[in-house]
C-alpha cells in the first residue's frame, strides 16, 4: 500500500507542518516532489537550508531580511522621521506594493490579545517605545488589521506616543476602491461617511 | 522590500513548482518555513532527498516504493490473477483504503488521449499486455476515471485483451452512496438505472 511508503509518508508530514496544510494537500506535495527532477528536488532542499539560515529579522524594524539590516532601514531616502506599524511581514509586503510610502517600519510581530494571552510584551511593543524616543520622530502611522484585536493594540500604542509628542495616526476606513455600496457592511459604511472627504 | 530576499523568492519558486501551487500560496509556504524550528527545516530538506531517492516504481505493476519491488506485489496473500487497471498511484491508494480488492494492480501513469497527443505507447499499455501473457491472469479490472479518456482506453485494453481470453470487467457506475437522487445527473442515473441489481 503507497501510504506506507515511510519516506512519502514522512516528506507529506514535513509538508504537514507548514501553515495552512492539512493533510491530504500534504500528500498530494509530496507525491509532487516525486514527480521533480533529481535536481530540482535537490535544489528545493538546499533553498529550504538557504532560506533558513540566512533570512532573519532586522534588528531595527522586525522586517525579514539576509543582510544585516533590512533593505527599507538601509534606504537612505526613506524618511526614518516617519514609522508605518505593523502586525507582520506580509503587512509589509503589502503596503511596499503600493510605492506611495516613504518611511520605515516597525513590525509588532503579533497583536495585543489578552484573550489569546498575548500581552504586549509578547510583541515588539517596548523596542517601538524605545525607537520613537531614541530616534527623533514625528510620526507614527499604525497599520494594524482592522480587527478588535488590531484596534486595541492601535489604541494602545496610541495610549503610550502621544505623551511623548508623536503624531499618532490610523489607516482609513472607507469602502474599497471598485466596491459596489450595496454589498458594503454597515460598520464600514458608517466609517466611510464618518470619514467623508471634500471633493 | 521583503519581495527582493533572494533567498525567499528561491524558496518560493520551488513551491510554486509543485503540481496545483500558486504564486501567492508559494510565497505563503516558504513563509511558513522561515517559522519552522532550524532542526525541522533540516528534517524537511533531508525528506525530500530520502524521499525523492528512495522512491521508484516497482518494475512489476508501476506502484510507487521504496524497496525492489512494491508491497502489493511482493504480498503472497494476494491473487496474481487478478489485475486491477488504474490510471495513477492516488488511484492504487483509493482502491487500497476501501479494503476488499485482493488483486494486484498495474499503474498505466496516464490514459490514452488522442487531443493530447497520449497515444497507446505513452503510456504502461504494452506493459500490461505482455503481463497478461506471461501470467496466468483470468480477470482484468479497468479501473480508469469514468471520463472520456478514461471510457475510450478501457475500452482500447478491453478490445486487446478479450482476444487473449482474460475477462475483462469495468467498475459499476451509479449513484453515490449517501447522495441524493435530486442531485444526480442524467447520465450516472441512467447509468444506474442500467445496471441496476436485485435486492
Amino acid at each position: 500500500m503507497v501510504e506506507h511508503i515511510e519516506s512519502l509518508q514522512h516528506l507529506a508530514e514535513q509538508f504537514g507542518r507548514l501553515q495552512g496544510i492539512g493533510r491530504k494537500t500534504a500528500m498530494r506535495m509530496a507525491f509532487s516532489v516525486l514527480r521533480l527532477a533529481p535536481e530540482e528536488a535537490e535544489e528545493f532542499a538546499n533553498a529550504i537550508l538557504t532560506a533558513k539560515q540566512s533570512i532573519h529579522e532586522c534588528p531595527i524594524c522586525g522586517n525579514l531580511t539576509d543582510k544585516e539590516i533590512c533593505s527599507v532601514c538601509d534606504d537612505d531616502t526613506r524618511d526614518k522621521r516617519l514609522i508605518c506599524v505593523v502586525e507582520d511581514v506580509k503587512a509589509v509586503m503589502s503596503i511596499e506594493k503600493v510605492r506611495e510610502f516613504k518611511g520605515v517600519y516597525h513590525v509588532l510581530g503579533g497583536v495585543i490579545s489578552p484573550i489569546n494571552g498575548i500581552t504586549p510584551d509578547k510583541i515588539r511593543f517596548a523596542e517601538l517605545i524605545a525607537r520613537v524616543g531614541e530616534e527623533d520622530v514625528r510620526e507614527v502611522i499604525v497599520a494594524t488589521d482592522p480587527t478588535p484585536d488590531g484596534e486595541v493594540t492601535a489604541m494602545y500604542i496610541s495610549k503610550y506616543l502621544k505623551p511623548l509628542g508623536v503624531k499618532v495616526t490610523r489607516l482609513a476606513y472607507g469602502i474599497p476602491v471598485g466596491s459596489d455600496l450595496e454589498y458594503a457592511d454597515e460598520v464600514t459604511l458608517g466609517r466611510a461617511l464618518e470619514g467623508r472627504q471634500d471633493v
